[in-house]
């Protein structure tokens, strides 16, 4: 009678617990002040039977020279320390953990807070800071409060035009942003079988910005099959019946297109109640929403049309450029009139590659529209592809046509 | 008995004269400036007759919120003002003018250095710094000295592995830096007949590299064919017998893959005497190499291969981006390891996209190796896009293979 969290940390709720992680990985921001203290600690050889991985996706390729300084500094540690190295251009490093590097059962640690994405396929994966990351370099574990479950049941269908994104917005939105502060959150209930890889990356994503310290899906047939194509057999986790702190639920047809308005993703809105605000970009990636079936939503979207505001989309892995060259969907983008940045994490962090100016108006697909997050004196508002593609063509918010 | 140059100004060299302008175009970088003297001129009406165009390529999208916010406010200009408008991701100013918007016999004038580039298609196409556009914003006018005229009379065909950039950096390196101030090139002889407008192109963008006001080309049958594809008629312009102030003659077959060592373009060197040297950053893009028929041709040299050091590519428009994805260019290019920009000037003038590191060393094929040009303290070498492609796979500089 165990939640997923106390299954795969082995403990109950409450205790504290030192763990072996399975996987660590750090990005190009974080990864350098771990560099740091690593080097402050004195420490030499990196543990064994952990998987490393350093991702330049944060400011990728460097916007100075300060920048590209530290970023050779680390690409130089992560080669001769042969951990796996992603280099500009390769994508944002939740992306790539996802595309087959995160078994369920696994414990994984990133230095990012969104690190919760990988909770998507049953494993405990959660963010820690650039200190705590140079320790599991050194020593393969870390230590965590096994946390208390807040169950997120999902029933029915999406109706109309909306999609997993609103659900994270309504979800957060119901929470607030501290309503799951150093709780886990687990997605279950009949419509979890319905729900993609991609969806449930989209719903873990989000969980942090409930306060969550993870949010995990058990792994399915769904996601077992997700990993056979990418060379790995993994059995399903079964449920068992447990006591949640409490359970929330969703229906998944009462779900409609929400925007999150500045500055908090917990204030959120109907779309319809925002149309016609008129915007200056649109943002369309991150490791919310810049995988595959993104793109291919925003190509069906806008094919044949023009968008009327500038509109920047960054595929979220070089993999996911490739795939949307291949099928066309990025001719149908680009031939609408969307920039395409470099696969990474793009404008998101208002580091460059689209930052906004003095109060610049910006729809985004990503995670956090904190105040001055994409540039001094922006707004940010965060919705689903489909609004933020509708919205471009119209050059203000717009709701997305049922499909 | 006339030089190209004369004819088009309409006055013998050495005369000062005003002329109107039949296209000018401005960057983000220099029409904002550009804009700042508008309003102290306390200007209102842009002239008649002239094409007038904003392209954002410079730094885009925006690094920061200064820049964001100072392109709001050109981009209200343009727009407002009935000005072409390129958004960000469009691409850069000289390749969108060459994609069949300047005419052969046309003044152009642009507030960029490399608007010499359109000199390729039989115009008088020259750079002008931000007060003079305001001017021509105004008045549609511009004052000239009429240049005196280099004639490079240019025989054979490339042998080898040689390519128009190679014989740009040839005849920079032997008319060196400011061998060619304020006089025009002309590139005459038989061997002309035989470049395509993508080669013409490399060759006019690098006679600024030279100090030379323009770099023209006759118009002839190349020029009406690729003008037709893009809804123009136009006619060749027959070449009088003249008389240059020098002529210097270059036998194609003799030239040799060349690298332009850091930190002037007319230091000039066989790439032979540079194998081995390691690199941090491979660039291929820019005005000088960043067209289709240049993409193609790295994606034929990188295809099923892997870089071995970080290359970023990026495409000079957006129609060079989509005729990439749509032929398969760019899926061999992202296969192979490269990480693709925004469409633009990318990381050339060092604002963005692609700065080095102290002490890192960069192969680009842009068209300026100046101190501190893509970073603080970095190193960059000039070459072919052929040079650029196998250095990227071997990690240090290294000949091109003969086709």
């Amino acid at each position: 009678m165990i939640t997923l969290s106390e299954r795969i940390l082995n403990a109950p709720a409450g205790e504290y617990v030192d763990r072996k992680v399975n996987r660590a990985f750090a990005c190009d921001g974080t990864g350098m002040l771990a560099l740091e203290a690593w080097k402050n600690m004195g420490a030499r050889h990196l543990a064994d039977d952990t998987e490393f991985s350093i991702f330049f996706d944060h400011i990728a390729p460097a916007n100075n020279s300060t920048a590209a300084t530290l970023q050779h500094e680390l690409r130089e540690f992560a080669k001769s320390s042969f951990m796996n190295f992603s280099e500009v251009g390769g994508g944002i490093c939740h992306q790539l953990m996802g595309e087959g590097n995160v078994l369920p059962g696994e414990i994984v640690i990133g230095a990012d807070s969104h690190s919760v994405t990988l909770g998507a396929f049953g494993a405990f994966a959660t963010g820690v800071g650039a200190t705590d990351m140079a320790a599991i370099w050194l020593t393969g574990e870390t230590w965590l409060r096994v946390p208390e479950t807040i169950g997120i049941r999902l029933e029915g269908r999406f109706a109309g035009a909306a999609e997993a994104k609103d659900l994270a917005l309504a979800y957060v939105g119901e929470l607030g942003t501290d309503g799951a502060t150093y709780q886990a959150l687990e997605f279950i209930g009949d419509a979890v079988k319905d729900l993609s890889i991609d969806e449930r990356m989209v719903l873990s994503n989000l969980s942090i910005e409930a306060g969550a310290k993870a949010g995990l899906f058990y792994a399915d047939d769904v996601t077992a099959r997700y990993l056979r194509e990418r060379g790995h057999t993994v059995k399903p986790q079964i449920p068992e019946s447990c006591t949640y702190t409490r359970e929330q639920e969703f229906d998944l047809s009462d779900i409609i297109p929400l925007v999150a308005v500045p500055h908090r993703v917990d204030t959120v809105k109907p779309v319809d109640e925002l149309a016609g605000l008129p915007l200056d970009q649109v943002f369309i990636g991150t490791c919310t929403n810049g995988r595959y079936s993104d793109l291919a939503r925003l190509a069906r979207i806008v094919k044949g049309k023009k968008v009327a505001v500038r509109t920047i989309v960054v595929p979220a892995s070089a993999s996911v450029l490739l795939q949307a060259t291949r099928t066309g969907v990025l001719a149908d983008i680009v031939e609408a009139g969307c920039t395409v940045g470099t696969p990474g994490c793009g404008p998101c962090l208002g580091a460059h590659m689209g930052v906004l100016g003095e109060e610049e108006v910006c729809l985004s697909t990503a995670n956090r529209n904190f105040k001055n997050r994409m540039g001094v004196g922006g707004e940010i508002y965060l919705s689903s592809v489909a609004t933020a593609a509708a919205s471009a063509l119209a050059g203000e918010i717009t709701a997305p046509e049922v499909a």
